[in-house]
């Protein structure tokens, strides 16, 4: 079993790269960082951008520790990238998109990984519509695929979410979603995260990560880990005590499925009013207590 | 009273101008919008981002609604902004609002608002850092005032954050900047929001709306609404039962403080994996009750 540790919950608290490298290697003892598009943002000018983004490169390099992959944060989130309602607000998520291979490339990361996007409530209603939706996005993420091939990347990972305006969001669609993007010119693949998959009021039934997990393992490239309740997607550090899962169930069941080398990303989101001090002790046990179960 | 509707809630629901201009006109039946940069992103090319923010303020004119500012989202709010910690990152919000600016006014908007941004954890502790980040924060809005002169901006707002790691949060901070702000090429004036203001893990007795309106109420210029319990910062609706405002209450306090006349936008933040029915059902009801108070 292998923790690594998206940096969602440094943003807008601990911006500084060195001092938020010694923090993630010397308190709380992870190998493997996620950086995310919240800390710099794609859309920066590309010199200044680069510059920055490689700083943190630089620190964790520094500190023993290596950034896996870029993912897409809160901020990216927020539109409705490739599944927008019109081609203008698609395109501009492709440009968007290259934007942040070029980052991700410019810090001699090789991953890169992203939500899709959401559609708008009326086309989501309409089973044709739906379907255009879908196949622009396959188009999309071919295209990006060259590009990152182009620049040097070596693959993208799609993140499952728990949203039926969003493509995929079940263990079926992520499937189909993986079969429709084989050949692409680097490959694309899949990242469960924990609280997606286990979003009760969207799967029912299928809030069930074995069911997951067997259907999609060959595509799984990551793994977000959040503690969540099931009934919302949470995104909870593991101190808290109304959650559903348990460090010894998360590594059984990845076990169970054989996923054990797949380095799951603890993201946490934090609260923007919550303190920096009880962000910064809700992380340092979680990863404490993770680390223990997954030795 | 005067209710006015931020569109937040549609943020990644209801993207298509002439759909939500005509849930705004008929289904809500609110007249006074401000914009969400979570609809359209400063940042995005500027050909194709002032004509997808222009075919809002066309379809919302159409149904007889007024624009009456843009105003920062969620994806801007993820940045540091003018508060960042690196000159480089500063001089980066600079361009973004400025960017902004430049939106706002492709749409025949007038006004323009933000937050000014959050402090890294280390700077926030450092009282003569703090200053330091506080004073270029100060420049960084006189030159903005400048720009938006020359574009034709007629003033710009402020908000206050319920955050010890960004300005102004608190009634005294508010003040304070609004004074040392005096004599901007356009004003720049404060935007005060209920739930903000009521913050009592930060402000303790002074979560207090009559306090921020007693001391403030020379330079609030709107006002944003929003259901809270006072522990976080929920941007509720009005139909949750856990709130600690009444319409009724809302109008008193209000009143009292004479800002009967102070536009007060309803500014909904919803939870992405919260169903459209739910979110459109919840600001229906909202908006019913509130206009009921309000009239």
């Amino acid at each position: 079993m292998i923790l690594g540790l998206n940096l969602s919950f440094a943003v807008k608290r601990w911006m500084k790269p060195e001092v938020l490298a010694k923090m993630c290697a010397e308190d709380f003892g992870v190998e493997h960082i996620q950086f995310t598009w919240d800390l710099v943002d794609p859309w920066w000018p590309e010199d200044t951008r680069d510059l920055l983004a490689k700083s943190f490169v630089l620190a964790f390099e520094k500190e023993g520790l290596s950034i896996d992959a870029t993912f897409a944060g809160l901020a990216a989130y927020s539109y409705p990238q490739l599944l927008a309602p019109s081609q203008e607000m698609r395109d501009i998520s492709e440009i968007f998109l290259m934007r942040a291979v070029d980052m991700t490339v410019a810090m001699g990361v090789k991953v890169m990984g992203t939500p899709l996007g959401g559609m708008d409530y009326t086309d989501a209603r309409d089973k044709t519509v739906r379907e255009e939706r879908y196949q622009t996005m396959i188009q999309s993420m071919k295209k990006l695929a060259t590009y990152g091939k182009k620049k040097g990347l070596d693959h993208i990972e799609i993140e499952a979410t728990p949203l039926i305006t969003e493509f995929p969001h079940s263990p079926d669609v992520s499937l189909k979603l993986m079969h429709d993007l084989e050949g692409t010119d680097i490959p694309v693949m899949l990242l469960i995260d924990w609280g997606h998959a286990l979003f009760k009021p969207l799967l029912k039934e299928e809030a069930d990560i074995s069911l997951w997990f067997e259907k999609c393992k060959n595509y799984i490239t990551a793994i977000h880990l959040q503690q969540t309740d099931g009934l919302w997607d949470r995104h909870w550090d593991f101190t808290n005590h109304n959650g559903l899962l348990t460090p010894k169930a998360i590594v059984e069941k990845t076990k169970e499925a054989g996923l054990e080398n797949i380095i799951q990303y603890l993201e946490v989101v934090t609260i923007f009013e919550d303190t920096d001090e009880h962000v910064y002790e809700g992380m340092k046990k979680s990863i404490a207590l993770l680390n223990r179960a997954f030795k």
